[in-house]
């Protein structure tokens, strides 16, 4: 299944930090889909960590309009939004650092975004990831899922971000938030800035390498919240060939390849050192070692969440908090935008 | 030019009363477009104003979101919104009875539009008469002109309105707000009343009888703040036949008959009594009554209008009541919205 729940994806770790410090506004969003798994997790939300402390300022957003473009069960999309909550806060999401918040919460949003879609021409989006790859699904999409890239353009923009972290696949969504940065400053007079995509992680071992494409499909397996057993069976399931040996050869090997990348990624450290620790080892007592890595990584995550899901009211008063420091950016720029557009 | 700057359009008059009276909400919409022309009040206006006084509940919006579906000059919308808000006054909405507000001021239409856009499918609006119509003139479109109708529907929804004046152009549109309010309860349980049209309002004289093609040109010339010389230049040079007798017969004298129909409209007579009063008449001479009765009606309104016009800090504060009363009523609908769909 196509997920795009977090605007970012997972790249072999680890992140090489080039962004200039000091500067600049980060805004990225993620779907409320419950509990992240562990691609989410060491994709985007270890990212998303580490950009809160190279940042002054930091956004983001449970971006629950756009989970609609979907069908989604109010009462299931209610809790996934304070699972996600909790969750983002138990990666090390920080919302003294961050400003976290709910997209429904800030009714710029939805605004921002009926005008910068009066200045899209339709075709614009007829191509983008969004909707060629759900619409197809169900051979025809609702007119939210077509306009979802306008939206994300406002999410963007509305916060007069510098930076957003996306994955490949989402790309082409913030072209779009800078082609609409562009019209309306030509037509309006300068307002947006033009927000650039955050250097990209890179492999260490090798920066061109892409991961095999069985990788998302297992990590999205493990969630965050998976009991030490669940982690193991699941791990223990992973499809592996039949060579014993373990070496990192994506192409030829994904199976195995892709239990080097869970390892180096859980453990952070390097691909070559999680081949040179599987030394001597056959891939089933190797995946004992990943799943003890992963069990290990995930445990305090696990419990963290476990207290915070128990704390409603706490989740509450976060969200609460980041709504209204949201809205503090949010409403002077909508005002401006108002105001050159001609409304007042 | 087509133009379907209100929602309402003209109907040979009068207007025969049959709602029952004391129940539901009226809302309609009219777009910036500055002062309105005669085709507008003798069709829209004159009717929003008798409407007033057969609900208990009405909402007029001067729907600046829509206007932006087409590329505007922003001085000049600033401008076109007060002018607009001075001519509804001064045709005799009483901002007593009528809530009379700016939409974008009330920011519940934009995120009802969104959520609203989710159950749409793209293929219902291919179709409708704005985009059709628009998008041609241009061989495209922007996203909101697609949208439009979605914006539409959310606008009436929005107010849980019942009853919404609208134009034959526009049929298609109230039916998609329809079909919105039937999916929304559908899904999420009732909340929506399904709106109706307002009664149509029938010639007296043949309940068939359309306009001809050229009415609403002509009466688009004449804007109800021209000067007397300007109305009677303007009706003096509108097309006629060589017959010099006046009769009405939109089908093979349509000039003429347009005259007929704009002075049976001013004076308030049926169309009977107004070819009757054209007795021993040439057409050049019937010009010269047409012209006398129409700079009679429109004068008090050109008065009033430059009276309010000078006075834009009592229009400010007359729209800003017409916002306070409007999102009164729309906060509670989007907040029972949005817990329906699950954002709390």
């Amino acid at each position: 299944m196509f997920s795009a729940n977090s605007w970012d994806t997972f790249h072999p770790k680890p992140c090489i930090k080039s962004e200039p410090p000091g500067s600049g506004r980060v805004f990225s969003g993620i779907q409320p889909t419950g509990v992240p798994h562990l691609g989410n997790y060491l994709g985007a939300l270890e990212n998303w960590v580490s950009l809160q402390k190279q940042y002054p300022s930091v956004l983001y957003s449970i971006v629950d309009l756009h989970s609609i473009t979907q069908p989604q069960d109010p009462t299931q999309l209610k809790s996934n939004i304070l699972d996600m909550a909790a969750s983002l806060l138990a990666c090390g999401i920080d919302p003294e650092k961050a400003i976290l918040f709910q997209q429904s919460q800030v009714s710029e949003h939805a605004e921002l975004s009926w005008i910068l879609g009066c200045l899209t021409s339709m075709p614009r989006l007829r191509h983008l990831p969004q909707w060629k790859m759900k619409s197809k699904l169900k051979n025809e999409g609702s007119v939210g899922l077509y306009t979802y890239p306008v939206l994300q353009a406002a999410d963007i923009l509305l916060y007069k971000s510098t930076h957003v972290p996306v994955g490949e696949d989402q790309v082409q969504h913030l072209e779009l938030a800078q082609d609409l940065a562009r019209i309306f400053n030509n037509r309006y007079g300068d307002l947006f800035p033009e927000p650039r995509l955050t250097r990209k992680v890179k492999s260490l071992r090798d920066p061109s390498a892409k991961m095999s494409k069985s990788d998302p499909q297992t990590m999205a397996t493990v969630t965050i919240t998976d009991s030490p057993d669940d982690i193991a069976l699941k791990i223990r399931r992973a499809v592996t060939d039949f060579t014993s040996e373990v070496t990192f050869d994506p192409e030829t090997r994904p199976g195995v390849s892709n239990l080097v990348t869970i390892h180096a990624a859980v453990a952070m450290i390097s691909v070559q050192e999680a081949v040179s620790q599987a030394r001597g080892l056959d891939t089933g007592a190797y995946k004992k070692l990943v799943s003890e890595a992963v069990i290990q990584r995930l445990t305090p995550i696990r419990e963290e969440i476990e207290r915070l899901r128990a704390d409603r009211a706490h989740l509450e008063q976060v969200l609460a908090q980041g709504t209204r420091r949201a809205r503090e950016l949010a409403a002077p720029v909508l005002a401006e935008v108002r105001q050159r557009v001609g409304f007042c």
